[in-house]
């Protein structure tokens, strides 16, 4: 396999290494605009077309991230005959059907391993159960950030600004933070799993995304204290009679402790499926950090090498999503009590907010837009169901 | 792909049940003593050799459980140049090195997906992870029957013996449970694990493994009280300066309730392996049953029919076991107080016993084997590092 690396920061830095310890793989090009002394082993251009023009390279490795230039680059490779492989969550999840259609037309292969799960083998299982099993539901914990968040919360008592602060610190966080604490980092991974897992193609901002920016400390101490921890949850699921649509979600979720996913800490993720003959399987690991996402970049080159094609079904289904058909329980903290919504709800107080009945997930999320939008506090929480 | 099927119980129908669903793989006999008269879309015969002689069939499946005649069943099919999957740990455990050589002489697979973690997806990536990982360890509760007579103990306060016999009468224990609550169906697993992990081929009797047969309710009472659950793990590591050796032994163990291990419950399973890279991955889920080891058995199909090879590495590494480099603290009760080993063990009172500081792995299992050729009782558990 002779390869074109397409950027070389943290995660493609981490590729390099890992691939310069094989000799069933060359990187012969790297492209990035900076010189980069350090590379000897490859050229380093700035120049695509040469990269492409060249009938060696096989396999280009995509790590630029963002949506540009990584979308023209990927299409242009794919139209130039190379297999992609690329960690490009934002790109995958936008750009899904397009992408897909033209790696099937050209006949390469397009993988993604490294966009969701970090160095969990989560997407790669997804696709091979769905070989087997009809998938009904993917969910988990999916954003290291916002899991060390949390877990400082849970664990030491900490309140949202001061738990955040010290992840940045620590560089488990960015200077900006918003994609992972408002889950918009979530939900990518959650629609490129919905895809895999069931065969469509979701428009990623139609699923519905609240974060844990508004969290106090006053909603974990008092959930702590009935048995259960708080974690930021992406899921998709079949709904409908039967399961002929999509919901798509990610939403703060009171999880209780005695579970797995209520004993994941620091920045560890897990994410399971639920299918049928298999039942509920879980995966956790690191979900994000140099050698763990170049790790799962090099299984991909490694499945290229063997043959293997995309981790796509053979056909999409165009699906749009029904997050009114699915629905749960629960915790809201919120004053925009003057909203209609918030009138008719079935509810019981709980700490400083109401515990609901069952409520449509796009009824709640639509609530907190309208509260926001009004300048209004608010926070929720659903209850899973196990 | 066309298939014998070797065996009919309650796996070999699961399979059948999920492949009768794919338009890609045909069973074209059923092996079996009985006459099966349910089932009418393949032949039923006795006759190994009507089978192995048809060069239609390019696969087998061997599901009869057990050494004979499993294992000239499995040699012969080898032989004939057929490819095989089987779920038989007992056979591969013992005759690894063997049929791995047998098959890449005869250049056909050899898959075992189903022989450890059932429905879980374990061995195929662990076999995944060594082709860009160097693993280190691998550990994990193997096996559903000990979770769930020590879950019900741990939860519900239940003392062994009214555990054990409650998952007899619900049908998670045998009636002679003794491979599982002695740790030999763990044990097998671990071998199994261990040989796909490091490239090795362990001799499975060579592996210490000490049950839950002995445990009392005191002991994981007094335990529970400072935050820790008992659980039965199979592990095996690279032990020596270089891990050029490898330690492997089935033994209780403390683990700290508030991790993803201490938080499986009833017949679930849980298997990590570490590596380079990615540090430790976690699997949960259904670790036996019908259909989800028959769901294992069929990716193993699918894999196959897709040009896989076997789980192995290219070569295998005679590696003798190196039981005495694996050290840890233990708890440990018993009243064979005169032994040259416990006098001299450094220990501070536990309980009803002791908890030791750090003790090699094999000094710890000979001195149980001493304390029960003695008569006396003896319980010990493990304290792995976190």
């Amino acid at each position: 396999m002779v390869i074109g690396l397409f950027g070389f920061g943290t995660v493609g830095k981490g590729v390099f290494d890992i691939l310069a310890q094989r000799a069933d793989m060359r990187v012969k090009y790297v492209l990035d605009l900076r010189p980069l002394p350090e590379v000897t082993t490859a050229k380093v251009t700035r120049d695509l077309e040469e990269i492409l023009s060249d009938p060696e390279v096989d396999t280009v490795i995509e790590l630029i991230g963002g949506m540009n230039p990584a979308y023209q680059f990927v299409k242009k490779s794919l139209l130039a005959g190379k297999n992609v492989i690329t960690a490009n969550k934002l790109l995958l999840s936008t750009h899904y059907g397009e992408l897909v259609g033209l790696a099937k037309e050209k006949g390469v292969s397009l993988r993604f391993s490294a966009a969701a799960g970090g160095g969990i083998p989560w997407l790669v299982n997804l696709s091979r159960a769905a070989r087997v099993s009809r998938i009904a539901s993917v969910s988990g914990i999916m954003n290291g950030t916002t899991n060390y968040v949390l877990d400082s919360m849970d664990v030491l008592g900490k309140d949202f600004d001061e738990a955040l602060g010290e992840a940045q610190r620590l560089g488990f966080a960015e200077a900006d933070p918003s994609s992972d604490i408002d889950g918009l980092d979530t939900r990518h991974k959650t629609a490129l799993s919905a895809n895999v897992a069931f065969g469509v193609a979701v428009e990623d901002e139609a699923v519905d995304a609240f974060g844990i920016r508004f969290v106090k400390k006053l909603d974990t101490e008092y959930w702590k204290e009935k048995g259960y921890v708080l974690k930021l949850i992406g899921k998709a699921c079949r709904v409908g009679e039967k399961g002929e649509a999509v919901a798509a979600y990610v939403e703060p979720t009171l999880i209780p402790k005695d579970t797995p996913e209520g004993n994941i800490h620091g920045c560890d993720n897990i994410i399971s499926f639920e299918g049928s003959h298999i039942g509920k399987t879980h995966f956790i690991g690191a979900g994000a950090g140099r050698y763990p996402t170049g790790y799962a970049v090099v299984q991909d080159c490694v499945d290229v090498a063997a043959g293997l094609g995309g981790l796509y079904h053979e056909s999409l289904v165009p699906t749009p999503l029904s997050n009114c058909k699915a629905a749960h329980a629960y915790y809201l903290r919120t004053d925009f009590t003057s909203d209609p919504f918030f009138v008719r709800l079935e509810k019981t107080p709980a700490g400083e907010g109401w515990r609901t009945t069952a409520v449509s997930v796009s009824e709640m999320h639509d609530f907190a837009r309208r509260a926001l939008a009004h300048g209004k506090e608010v926070f929720f929480a659903g209850f899973p169901e196990f």
